[in-house]
């Protein structure tokens, strides 16, 4: 049993080969296609980091053009998927509307010769903020936004659509950072679903449904939302220490702390760290930024652990105006960038993933006759 | 590069442990929680199977009773799930109904302390046949069928549906045996896809959903619809037995025989290819099986190779009036009992399934500023 819980989980295991991302080489760093996530969080946007992890390369400014007008072009939802998203109800998890709306489009636009994993991808990602979008307005309100905008990227879209109005752009650009930080890391649980579903040979939607199941668990994506559940429910720095020590006593599990790749820190929580405090002093908030350091602060003291990207996250989604519930629907549309990569590159070079288990059940035994049994 | 081949796809790798089932002990044998498959086909039937998947145990008269009844009165769609299904042109593949239809009811009854593992199983296994065969009949005439029935079993159900009139007790049981072949088969391509959501501690309609996708691919499950479009081509077995030697000379790949981890012998084909003889002859059929039968030979002599399930299945299919497409999607229906058992097994003793890969992309570099690209 100690033995499998040691092997358990693939941990460590290498699945394969990818071109696309390196993580925690010597326990700190995250590269896509050999650029710093630093660099790339500095110097570039969304969209040219989602055309670097999907074409291979940075895009030039002609190429960037072309791509972001694609993209904005594909915003519009077809009537039956409006349809099927007016279907889902109000308490649903918003994680639920993105894995139905993009099985729905699945069956509404095919992959084909002529409608192939570039378009879907493209599809995909120009949509995915619509699809969130239009369900919560019509689950909240009734009202059916809509979703077609000539908003100058999707951070803006995004924001647009949520607010009804164009957003600051400080708040574009935090988003923008944070889709950045949100769109590759290698083969972690849901790109890992990803693959094997791609390596059926299945259709892209297939693939990418299935990751958005994968990411929609506590333990993966629903992180940064359970990470603003914890810091939402203090009002000062004092009181988060006390409570969080005795969490930390009753052995409570913290979310959006340690990584199980990274073992001395997450390179993206840096980063965010920093935008959630400009965003807190833009607003004067005296509240969530400081409760949010000072969890840091006990977590780091009391169990040597660090914040992973979801800490530093929550509390820069709720400066933005976005609903808890949103949180991980916002890793997927970064994330679509990096799972488009990853069918891709499955695909290029593919082997069914089919792995086999350790039999630990009964020995064989005959069927007894139901009367007898 | 061929290193990489020989060790992808995590092939020959344990990736966890399972009470539930065994597959290709010494190259050849298949049980469910300790039972053949020779034995559970020959004196069970899928009822007693899908409860021994999920419950550990073939269940007792008075158990199976009351799992039939469960199971019965679950039959009906709520109206929502009807729109959705309706919205899903006739074109779509029906794996893509069923991956739509399952992650859309996830929306409308939500996994909770109160509906929980146990009853979504029992309601996804209840549904699935009634979601596709109301899409099915509603894509291709607009009529909206009545799916709550009381067929005694899901193989009646399902037949019944299909041809709106209830099944010959020969055809109940070929397809009663059919859902009992495909239930389990421990760590393959979309139960792994399956445990990897589950693994997330996501919800159950996001593994099954997952799975579907997984199945859809013909690698997986779609061979044995790959394998009916490969037989219905010819009209004679010499026709059969000239073809197909010519497609093995321009090496193209024959679906239906081979397996990643049965090596001599698929114990699934001897039973439902006497199955697909007892139809073969009660239907005075003398070109589907005869051509079959020669296609198993010339694979045989030319290349080694036996039939897997999926090969005679096609024809047994056909010979009961299944509709190529709805192959693959047969397969969810039975394979959610197994995909439950092992989502159930995951969150039992879980850990989050998250394996590593190799890096073989670009060293580090700078970003370039865009206009200097």
């Amino acid at each position: 049993m100690s033995e499998v819980k040691k092997t358990g989980g693939l941990a460590g295991i290498v699945a394969g080969e990818t071109k696309i991302a390196t993580v925690g080489k010597e326990g700190v760093g995250l590269t896509y296609r050999g650029y710093t996530i630093e660099d790339l969080a500095a110097n570039a946007t969304f969209e040219e980091v989602a055309y670097l992890l999907i074409h291979g390369e940075l895009p030039t400014q002609t190429q960037l053009d072309t791509y972001k007008k694609t993209l904005k072009a594909l915003r519009g939802l077809p009537a039956p998927l409006k349809t099927v998203l007016e279907q889902v109800p109000k308490e649903a998890h918003p994680m639920d509307v993105l894995r139905t709306g993009c099985s729905a489009l699945g069956t509404l636009e095919q992959e084909t010769s002529g409608h192939d994993q570039v378009a879907i991808a493209n599809r995909l990602l120009a949509t995915s903020p619509s699809m969130l979008l239009y369900w919560f307005h019509f689950a909240k309100s009734g009202k059916r936004i809509e979703t077609a905008s000539n908003a100058p990227s999707i951070a803006a879209h995004f924001l647009e659509m949520l607010h009804g109005k164009p957003a600051s752009d400080l708040h574009v650009r935090v988003m923008d950072v944070s889709l950045i930080l949100y769109a590759e890391h290698e083969f972690n649980a849901s790109t890992f679903t990803c693959r094997t579903i791609a390596s059926t040979l299945a259709d892209f939607y297939s693939a990418v449904t299935g990751g958005i199941g994968a990411l929609r668990g506590p333990l993966h994506g629903g992180a940064n939302e359970a990470a603003m559940e914890l810091i939402e429910k203090f009002q000062t720095a004092d009181e988060a220490e006390k409570a969080l020590v005795q969490m930390l006593h009753d052995k409570k599990l913290i979310m959006g702390f340690g990584h199980r790749v990274y073992k001395k820190a997450d390179p993206r929580s840096d980063i965010i760290k920093v935008w959630s405090k400009k965003l807190s002093d833009a607003c004067g908030d005296n509240v969530l930024y400081p409760v949010s350091e000072r969890v840091e602060a006990v977590m780091r003291r009391e169990k040597g652990m660090f914040p992973n990207l979801d800490f530093y996250s929550a509390s820069a989604y709720r400066f933005l105006g976005i609903p808890t519930p949103m949180f991980t629907p916002i890793f997927v549309i970064s994330r679509i960038s990096g799972w488009s990569a990853h069918i891709f590159e499955q695909r290029s070079n593919n082997r069914l993933i089919r792995p086999t288990a350790e039999y630990t059940g009964p020995q064989q035994r005959a069927v007894v006759p139901i009367g007898k049994r």
